[in-house]
């Protein structure tokens, strides 16, 4: 069994790493992603003594497994929070999604359109450029404020809920960009008014079971005769609103979260909710979290930062300029502090996995194809946004705490 | 992401068919198994309407998944169960599974050899029918006396003793058949030697880590300042224990039993090690396992019940009476009561996933490619070895729950 190797060397590594990053006053993350780097870089210098870990990016087993890591990272976030109190502040953050998402993918597509070769993909080239860094990982931003015990907090759940909005943003420019690179043109305004009802059908099915039927089922619930039937609900709630996430043409992280949003204490009883939450939490953090973290590590290609330094150290600081003006300007300007603000803007600096996930699509799609033969820029374009994604993941914890660092739990704001 | 529509799908059955069978006085796993069965006769109906469904005999990632369901439920075995007790009865324990090996074994082997045709293959499938009834599938034993709240019992630990002997015995003959089925000829002495001297040494490093070492680790483990260190660290234990396994040509399910085993109470404290089983017993009872055991359910294929309708069910009886004569007959011997070895001999019947990997390896293996063309009890002889596993599995709780109907906790033994 190749997977139960896999999981032990990447178990062991990662609980090292957060083990030492923990005890370095950081987040166990940057630990996990540092670890998944060395490993990475180990193998890449001796593919031929650990075959396995070397194929590790083209593996569907473990690529399953990751995205099952994702689906419980976003299911314990959404556990974590109480849905009223992420509604409470949701204009605030939907204004702040929206600044921290247009000014990335503005000044992305504008630095891209500086330094790209004229071709016929440059157009594309460049929106992808620019969706990459309109991103933001909720993932990584969760757990990042998981780990500085800040998820609970006035500023913690803006950001959340920010990402979350942000992260719908990206799937409509996803699903602009795919349109774009399977037809050559951009959708017409019907293709956008049918992605935009899709969404607020989820939201729609989603709040609405979670606020009427769930509530409904505890009876339910609570006179199961079979073992451990509170995981099996909760399991089976989120596994539902990910197929339907999915079925809509949306990401399944939406329904993981929402899922988890609205499965709380008033679903079931205090001690059966603990219960649940403590088994997802071992999922989570002891088990497939480390996991997924090291993988996004894995990924880390250095040849592009020797082969195009400038345009890859340039591309970093305008993933964090971007999200720093846009999320932390509008949240500024909406009154919270400085402090929060700037806490606000790196927070929603960290990309991940779903930068990775839409480079892959792209590098599929042919996006890098033309001209031909590449110049260095183009050729090394995939995995420059790949270190973007890595280097936003790892900085960001470092540059939160800081910006973090000697606040209250709740800012004025 | 197929996976969770799958998860979806096995989930909410299975649940479903717990709940019914617990509220109709049956294990869990009966349900379970059967809402397998249900959905695999459905879609065998309609593979147009499921296609994913329809495939996931052949899905990659759900064997993985299905191997970590067998995984996690061979470390709850190991967790629930002590080890100085599971010592105690091994000598019974011992003659039980030799005699519950042997017999069925020869039985097997002559019941084939008299059906089947003459061919150059006629020796290897007897000896493949021999293997596949010789067996018994630990998980599933364990399973049921988990079900029937039977496994911390003295019967109960003998079961399981037996069982895990019996498994050990399964993996040399496998091993013996694999070296006929790709050599074309038995292995010599010293391949034999070799294979019993990595036996040899998995047993003796896993017994003196776990030990002499484990318990030693615990003021670290009581030290970690990450998340949910603890199941990380009964992972990594199982992990190891079963790439150790893997390595020494031995099945992973071995390792992570003993993992289980010696990962107790002096390993960590009372608290935390009762968060770790709530943890592992999630993960088992309320999500892997159901999933694992609708996948048996979906491997039944009953066109060889219609075609060779007196071998299947021949072979089924066989497949009881071997265990029954063989490991209850020892049993009995011992001054076990007559109850308990006829609990005994039932409980050791079940076969499971075991029959069905050893069924695969002979399928890829060509072991039913002759005579040509095959008579159909030669075609049909795969399917009429997953029948009696399906059966075996299905059947063995009913006449568990009969045969211990009545008798208290510790029959006198």
């Amino acid at each position: 069994m190749e997977l139960l190797y896999i999981l032990l060397v990447l178990l062991v590594l990662t609980r090292l790493g957060g083990e030492i990053a923990a005890r370095l006053g950081q987040p166990t993350l940057v630990g996990e992603l540092v670890a998944g780097i060395a490993l990475g870089l180990v193998v890449a210098q001796s593919s031929g003594l650990f075959p396995v870990l070397a194929d590790l990016p083209d593996n569907e087993v473990f690529l399953a497994i990751t995205d099952l890591a994702i689906f419980f990272l976003m299911l314990f976030a959404g556990i974590e929070l109480k849905p009223r109190e992420l509604a409470e502040g949701s204009m605030t953050a939907f204004a702040v999604a929206l600044g921290g998402f247009l000014v990335p993918l503005v000044s992305g597509f504008g630095f891209a359109w500086l330094f790209l070769p004229d071709s016929e993909l440059k157009l594309v080239q460049a929106l992808f450029v620019g969706t990459a860094l309109a991103i933001t990982a909720v993932p990584v931003a969760v757990k990042i404020l998981i780990d500085l015990n800040q998820l609970d907090t006035r500023t913690g759940r803006t950001i959340v809920s920010a990402a979350i909005f942000d992260d719908v943003l990206s799937l409509v420019l996803l699903a602009v960009l795919l349109a774009v690179v399977r037809t050559g043109s951009f959708p017409g305004l019907a293709d956008l008014l049918a992605l935009g009802a899709r969404i607020l059908v989820f939201f729609a099915i989603t709040i609405v079971l979670g606020l009427y039927l769930v509530p409904r089922l505890r009876p339910l619930l609570e006179r199961a005769w079979v073992a451990e039937f509170e995981l099996s609900a909760v399991l089976i709630m989120a596994l539902a609103y990910a197929v339907l996430a999915e079925w809509l043409g949306l990401h399944f992280i939406l329904g993981a979260f929402m899922a988890g949003l609205f499965f709380n204490r008033t679903t079931i009883d205090e001690s059966r909710f603990e219960h649940v939450k403590t088994q997802v939490s071992g999922i989570n953090s002891g088990f497939l979290g480390p996991v997924f973290f090291a993988s996004i590590g894995l990924h880390l290609d250095l040849i592009a930062l020797a082969q195009v330094p400038l345009f890859v150290v340039l591309l970093v600081l305008v993933a964090f300029g971007g999200k720093l003006l846009g999320a932390g300007g509008i949240a500024w300007g909406l009154g919270l502090g400085a402090r929060g603000a700037t806490a606000l803007g790196i927070a929603m600096s960290g990309r991940g996995a779903v930068e990775l996930i839409i480079a892959d699509i792209a590098l599929r799609g042919g996006v890098f194809s033309a001209p031909q033969p590449p110049p260095p820029v183009v050729e090394n374009l995939y995995s420059a946004v790949v270190v973007v994604a890595v280097a936003t993941t790892l900085l960001t914890p470092f540059l939160l705490r800081r910006a973090l660092a000697g606040r209250g739990d709740d800012a004025p704001g």
